[in-house]
Formats: structure tokens, sequence, C-alpha cells
């Protein structure tokens, strides 16, 4: 029996290229918007509806809807939450309710890949739980990272890295054509030991620390705070674990 | 004194995200387009025209020129040359002629930087002539890896990462968005002891080992070959150094 393939695809302007349909695409937006949605999901929120813009957002009103908007790392004017994660901890006015979320990067992603394959969500936050959850799925995975506006960002190879590592123990394999993940998975092990500090120059980083959000970088870097599996089913993630 | 910056993009698809005017921009294809270019040019030819389709190169005709074509790793039928940095070693048939060349990356990775900055060719065989050289210019550097159909490849990472890391101890600075020359130049690190075996997965070196150009690999990744500086002027690469 053929094993698995593990691939990744650094930002969603190179995805056509990279593009296979009967697969796992896990998007991963690290910093912040993949690391909030597993912590949402932990904590309380019972399903997340990404949306692309946020007019879209506001198109979903009523008592059980919570609202999520973030550009450029700030919270846009007007809404109650942005996609750091540690607004989810510890909150009892999320318990119960959907949050309807548009992000920089993040939701982008997932809109990038919408029709192609099923679409699952991967941050250090669930990392262990998607990995065996994805051990089970008997099928290819590709890992698309959010980047910053469609460059390569550090965050989310290294996510990348780590999960590619995780999957390839597991018995997948790298594609023919796996110069991406071979790439992910070597920054990975050189930074495993510190992913904060190999971070330090990295630019969303240094974006988040003059938004005086580096608690939330250190949050998003901790490894398996979540036990969920976000899987998109419709317009809905709904956690699978 | 502000000190320069040295940037990296991974594939021409992402060029116009990271486009700047006002600098020096290093063109990649370790394998093979790039190292051959390097080599020709120390072994004989006087210069260069690099041309993006074979109807081009076509065009020019006379005894002063020879053509080489490659499209997906082989010399195109009817063609003398392909871009096996090997056949311009000890050739008397190359002596003072003018090498019109069309490849799948490198010539196309050429044609998309032209018209912003000055064009410069990089390759592991002329690593150290051209750090000098751009150590001399007082300019911005942004290193084009060619990548392979524009997709991420490890070898022009590689020489990416090794050509930053050399850059920044000759006080160059990182970007404020620098993530893809931080990542690059970690890739170059991990493998900087074994090139070769660096690559031993990666998707162009399996290509090209299937077609038996195995020795042409390990040319390219072989440092200092060659003591030129390649770069385009009007159509042209001419050896500056």
């Amino acid at each position: 029996m053929k094993n698995n393939i593990v691939r990744v695809c650094y930002t969603p302007a190179l995805y056509p290229l990279y593009m296979e349909d009967d697969c796992i695409v896990v998007i991963v937006d690290v910093l912040r918007a993949t690391s909030a949605i597993c912590t949402a999901l932990q904590h309380g929120v019972t399903e997340i509806i990404p949306v692309a813009s946020i007019e879209e957002a506001l198109a979903y009103q009523g008592d059980t809807y919570i609202h999520a908007a973030e550009r450029g790392g700030e919270i846009v004017a007007g809404f109650h939450y942005g996609n750091s994660p540690l607004t989810y901890l510890n909150n009892p006015g999320i318990q119960g309710k959907k949050l309807v979320l548009t992000t920089t990067n993040g939701t982008q992603a997932i809109a990038a890949a919408k029709g192609h394959g099923i679409i699952a969500i991967g941050a250090f936050s669930n990392i262990s739980a998607l990995t065996t959850w994805l051990g089970q799925q008997k099928k290819d995975v590709m890992i698309l990272c959010s980047g910053w506006k469609n460059r390569y960002n550090l965050e989310d190879s290294l996510f990348a890295g780590a999960l590619t590592d995780r999957l390839i123990g597991n018995g997948f394999d790298y594609d023919i054509d796996s110069d991406a993940a071979i790439g992910a998975q070597t920054i990975y092990k050189a930074a495993q030991h510190d992913l904060y500090d190999f971070l330090r120059f990295s630019s969303h980083r240094t974006r988040l620390e003059k938004l005086n959000l580096d608690e939330d970088v250190r949050y998003c870097l901790q490894l398996d705070t979540a036990q969920v599996v976000p899987v998109l089913t419709g317009d809905i993630l709904m956690n699978v674990a």
C-alpha cells in the first residue's frame, strides 16, 4: 500500500501551483488566526464562521453570534474581538456562542482553499490532536501557510515544518516535488529548542511586539494548549476531535 | 549611515510582491542555468544573451553565436548546448563566442526581473566574486530564486541563504520584512557541511540523476569555480568582475 503524502505551500499566492483535489488542506496562521480558532473552540465557542470580509462578518446578527475582526494586527474599530487567543481564555462571554471571524491572512487562506479537499485548521496549539486525526484519515495532506499578505513568513513555515516532521515520523512520505516540505522541516529542526527566540527577527513577531502583543506570541508558540481539530463543514468550522 | 539591505524572494511568481526599483537583483538558478552562465564566461565565452523562448534564441544567427536551449532538464532537439556547466569546460568551440541561452527557469527569472534595478547572476560557482562585488556597489540586494516552474526549490534557497549569510557578515542588514532571508539562511546553516547530501531528497537533484546528470549537480555545488560577476547590460550578460 502506498503511504500518504505530506506537501507544503508557503503562501496562498502559490496555492494554484500546488493544489490537489483529494487531500486534507491544513490552513496555518500561527500568529494568530489559527491559534485563536483552536483556543476559542477549546474554551467554549461552539462553532466558528470564517469570512473574508468585514461586511460578511456583520451579516451574521443575533444573540448567538459574537464577532471578531482583525486587520494588520489590530482589532477593527467597532468589534469586540480580534485574533488574540488570550481573549478567549476564561471568558464567560463566549460560552455557547458562534464566533464570526475575519482576519488579515488566515481567513483569506481558508477562502483560497475552499472547494478543494477537506479544510482543517492547524497551529502549535493543537499540533498533537491534529497529527493524530490526520493519521486516521488515510488521505494526503497539504499544509497551506497563510503567510503575510501573500509573502512567505517564518512562523507558519516553522509550524509546517513541525507538522511535516511528525507526519513523516508517523509513516507519511514526501512528495516527489517535496522541496517546500523539506525546507520547512529543516527550519523547524534548527528552531525547535526555542521557537520564540528563533522568531526574534521575524517580521510578524516584531509587528506584534510593537502592538504590545508579546504574550500572544508566547501563547501561540505553546504546544497542545487545545485538544481540538477544527474542520470546515459547509461554511462552519467545528471541532471533530 | 544606513546599512544596505539583503532580501530574498523564493520564486518569480512572488516577485511582484517583493520588487524594489533601486537595488541589485541577483538571479539564482543553481541547477543549472546560473552555474552554467558563470562557467561559460569563466572558460571562454565573451558574452551571454539570455532569452525566454526558443524562437528568440534562433533569431541570433552568424558565426559569432553559439546556441544553448534547455527544457525540463534536457537539451532541446537541434541545439548543441543545454545548461550543463561541464560542457563549457575546456571546450575550444566556445572560445570568443557569444552564447544565446534559453532555459526552463533561469532565463525566465531574468525576464521577470528586467526593467527593475541592476540584474546580476549568482551561483555557488561565483559566490566569493559576487559577494565582493555586491559589497562595493552600496546598493540593496534582492536575491531572486528561479525555483521550479514558479514553485519553491531547495537548491536556490540554499544559495540564497549562503549569499545572505555572507552579506550579513559583511555589514548588510535584514529587511524589516526579512522572513524569507532568515529562512534561507537557516537552511543554509543546517546544510553547509554537505550541500550535496542535503539535497538528496530534493526534486531537481532527483530529476537530474534520472538524466545521468549527477556530475553536473556536484559541479554546481562547488564554491568559486568561476571568478566572474555576470551583469546584464541591455540584453547582454557581461563579466564585470
